[in-house]
């Protein structure tokens, strides 16, 4: 065999393989960002490489996906509390309108990818204002996102036009498809906000390019009440309707199904990305995720923006996924841990259409990795790996991170961005946004 | 003045005092383990003080209190997962009864100090067996703990016979009563488990010794059928009728409550101590708090034991605890972020009777505080305090905590308790544990 780049000896590997294999004292080889062997570490310890790392007594695992996230939210993080939800957007969307552009998204974005790198997450979906700006700061950064164009009905902060959205964005996918970190999608906000013909517009777009859809879908019981009230269909009908419903879409939140909603979701083979966080700030409701899994829909886990879930944490996702539907439905065997690590992982990167390449530790994969720390008094002992894993693994247990074989995050050093300059020019910026809304409330 | 022995001069200042002040820039003295001063930081920076720590750019508040937990359980932290909660208690009762000793006790309880300390909790209610192992952990590590004798209809692994308990916990609450560390309480299991004399037995014990009374109440829908079938009434009005329920009761979980019930709690003054994570967990529903918060009831907030919860991380209580009521009743002005910070300090330490000497930072009280890194990606930018310290601030973000003013942690290093001996202790002692319930499970 050639020689590997990195060979990482020792750890405790889940690989949430095929098999979901877990060793004890395992190995993994990485040679041109892509995992070459995943082993026993007497399998692997023969191996040549450039790199070998001791990971003895630490865990390793697939990096984390956030199935739905707004990454420029992080310009407003907790700008906006304890109002109803029709208040909360009306405010904080003065906010956006006045303090959204290209460069303070770029901005945004590289906070949320430290705060990602830092929690052991290696791939996003993000849907914001300027998908360029979180694509650009990915890229420099070395983190793998999924992003592209959106759909309003009205001009947004952006400056592009409602006529101007198809052309615009078939120009960012050209622009941003031989990018191998970044995985292009078209973006439609809702049914309320974008006509069926807008709808159908971006979902052209989409299958010229191949691109995955992303839209959100029954959020709120007043959504589905105004879609239903506008087009005498459920949200998820009026998709099905306009033919825009298959395996290529994503469907964020699905709070509030009817029961042909579930028959519909299932059948198209669309997948459902579930914020429990968001859900429950916003009073939204709790998503019937145990009935989703009974029905075989697939479920991805993500935090939604900073903004509602105030940060990216895809462990305290994990930890609500997990224990939310046991107390809601009184069962305490729902949704057992290595299911919620499952939606984190594999199923968050086949709903993203990346399953053949990301969400595994398994031989062809691209090397999307954690290294988890097992040493801390929370972690001891450890009887139940999953059960770690979502009930008590925490942000700060993670050590190092890769993403496409390459060192993002090094013994809690950050390798591809300056997080002090990014956390000063944050602080700056939200100083001005701060005094914009303190006017704002005297006003 | 007299010369403090600690000055923290320039953090931001959670006060939580009477009037709940935050002080952008503010300042804390500590003389004799006591407040002294809590101002700006103009106004206390010409004080003398033997030392002097510069706390620019973090948070200080008062330390949490954890109003409900088992801390020697941290013996079997996630042994046993997936089960049905009959299973998941015949299982875990089998473990506990073969390792249960004065010794493991004692481990497991340093073990979850070490973690409470690491995570910002000064103060906590523990409920096990062998409570001298956990009062003396406590002790040893310079934190502050409430707990007691426990009352059992059955002979328990502490070798204390059914007709031995009142005499042995007479003893245990005289040994303890000059420990300025320790705050005495009995504590019944509950209702099903200790007969109506056994109850009364217990509430006579806590009377004589001016000590809190502390028992489970309405955690699960079938115990509270079964006492109902058994006594004719709820386990609330059951303590009432038995004269045991007023204001130096406290009642962890109550999740099934009668409407009589709040009338009851309410008008006895006594406490109710919410564990939203445990109660998940184990599928035993979702506790009525927001409806507590309306009947003015007083909510604590505890973990549980890290054999239901996993952890002992009251910041991840405070997340469900401030988010899991807006979900449930969809309604996202429920529970205030402030209420919830409440919780989690004065009326914790109000609930513990200890309300006139923790859980605030005010002149006169005991100097159990906490500084805050504010510098994290997750913490970046800050608008709301209230809404950052329950959406955002984690266990990591923990940068030094003072119990009876003396630093028990610093700049995250443990002043009193060697951690990496405890770490080793209990890794030795789980593999005995893991080896022991695998022959069970092969059995």
């Amino acid at each position: 065999m050639e020689p590997a780049d990195t060979l990482i000896l020792g750890p405790l590997v889940v690989t949430m393989g095929a098999e979901e294999r877990i060793l004890d004292t395992g190995a993994v080889a990485v040679r041109d960002g892509e995992i070459v062997a995943v082993g026993t570490r007497e399998e692997l310890e023969g191996c040549e490489a450039a790199e070998t790392i001791d990971a003895t007594g630490r865990l390793l695992m697939p990096g984390l996906v956030n199935a739905h996230t707004h990454l420029g939210d992080s310009l407003f993080r907790g700008l906006v509390e304890e109002l109803p939800l029709e208040a909360w957007l009306e405010r904080l969307w003065i906010s956006e309108r006045e303090f959204v552009s290209r460069e303070s998204v770029e901005l945004g974005a590289r906070l949320s990818i430290v705060e990602m790198i830092r929690s052991g997450t290696t791939c996003a979906l993000d849907m914001f204002w300027f998908p360029e700006a979180a694509a650009d700061a990915a890229v420099g950064a070395g983190f793998r996102l999924v992003t592209g164009p959106i759909f309003f009905d009205f001009d947004g902060p952006d400056g592009v036009s409602v006529e101007e959205r198809v052309a615009t964005g078939e120009r960012w996918l050209e622009r941003y498809a031989q990018e191998p970190l970044v995985t292009p999608c078209v973006q439609p906000h809702n049914q309320l906000t974008v006509s069926p013909e807008g709808l159908r517009a971006a979902r052209d777009l989409a299958d010229r390019a191949g691109a995955l859809f992303h839209t959100h879908c029954s959020e709120t019981a007043t959504e589905v009440r105004q879609t239903v009230e506008r087009f005498g269909r459920t949200p998820a009908a009026h998709f099905h309707e306009l033919g825009i419903l298959d395996e290529r879409t994503v469907l964020a939140h699905c709070v509030h199904l009817s029961d042909d909603d579930f028959a519909r979701i299932r059948r198209a083979g669309a997948a459902v990305l579930h914020n429990p966080l968001s859900n429950l700030k916003l009073g939204s409701g709790i998503a019937p995720v145990a009935r989703m899994l009974e029905e075989d829909i697939p479920v991805a886990l993500g935090t939604d923006g900073p903004v509602s879930s105030n940060d990216l944490d895809m462990w305290t996702a994990m930890r609500f996924a997990g224990l939310l539907q046991r107390g809601a439905h009184m069962d305490p065997v729902l949704t057992p841990a290595r299911d919620i690590v499952r939606m984190a992982t594999t199923i968050g990167a086949e709903a993203l259409g990346l399953g053949d390449r990301v969400g595994r530790l398994a031989e062809g994969y691209r090397a999307d990795l954690i290294l988890i720390d097992l040493d801390r008094p929370h972690l001891t002992p450890m009887y139940d790996v999953y059960g770690h894993l979502v009930y008590t693994v925490g942000r700060d247990d993670i050590r190092s991170v890769m993403v496409d074989g390459r060192w993002v995050m090094r013994d809690r050093g950050l390798e591809t961005i300056d997080e002090a300059a990014v956390l000063a020019d944050m602080t700056d910026l939200a100083s001005v946004i701060d005094r914009h809304a303190a006017a704002l409330d005297r006003a």
